[in-house]
This record gives structure tokens, sequence and C-alpha cells, in this order.
């Protein structure tokens, strides 16, 4: 086995927190349907800056940027659905 | 002036969204005091990958980082004491 890089696993660590976050949030507004406290800018800005990363990712090739956006884009997605389905609930 | 290299666009233009992002859900939530369907593991989760993010950083002395994750980091903490001071109302 090689070293661990520190740098990379502090690195990783954060791109699996920040992508995992989205999941209890998406569980959450789907389960209660509950989108009143959600605000739609940060929505739609959040969905097109993930967007944007993903797009980046696939230039510079990167596979963690890939595969972190990848599912952040599905769980912001599904959150801007939801808050478009729910919103006169 | 030199070449504007589009790649490094679009990942600024990312990271302005979202970072960008949270400043109206911090506002909205400030307003409005509503936290019900802010998720908590969300908001711990993503509260702590941000601070990692901010270590990877200055890790990597990369200024895009640290500037972008700085701000995040302050609007990922005021949604997280919202929750906490407001979800009993």
């Amino acid at each position: 086995m090689g070293n661990i890089d520190y740098v990379e696993v502090i690195g990783l660590c954060a791109a699996v927190l920040t992508t995992a976050a989205f999941l209890p949030q998406v569980y959450k507004t789907w389960k209660t349907k509950d989108v009143s406290s959600l605000s739609m800018p940060m929505l739609w800005m959040f969905f097109t800056g993930v967007i944007l990363w993903l797009i980046y990712g696939f230039l510079l090739e990167s596979a963690a940027l890939i595969l972190a956006n990848s599912i952040t884009c599905i769980s912001a997605f599904l959150l801007f659905y939801f808050k478009i389905k729910y919103r006169n609930r």
C-alpha cells in the first residue's frame, strides 16, 4: 500500500459529507411534503451551480467532482421539483 | 489581457452560484423564523463538510476554495443556529 495522502482524505471526507447532506433533506421533504421553509432562489441557484460543477468536472476529467456532483445534482433536482409540486399545499 | 480560460470561468460561475445560493435561504429563514422543513441531519452534515472543504482549501492554498467555503461556512452556521433556536416555535 502506498502512503495515504491526508490532504486528499480531507477533501474526500468533505465531498462525501456535502454530497450526502442533501439525502436526509430529500427524504424529509418527500415524507412530509413540507416545503414552506425552503427558499426557491436557493434551490434554483444551487441546482444551476451543481450542473456547472458537473460540467467543470467533466472538462477537468475529475472523477471526484463528477461523482459527487452527479449525486448532488439528483438531490438538488428533486428538492426543486418538490418545491414546485408542493408549494401550494 | 491574456486568453480567458473558459474551463475556469465555468468553475468560477459554479462556485459563485453554489456559494450565493445559501444567502436567500439564510435571509428567508431569518425573516420567517420558519425552520420546519429544514432537515437537521442535512444542516450538521453540510456544515461539517464545508469546514472540511475550507481546511482542504487552506492545505492546497486554493484562494477559490477558501473564499467560496468561508462564505458558505457562515451561511451553513447561521442556518444550523436558526434551526436550533427556532425549532420549538
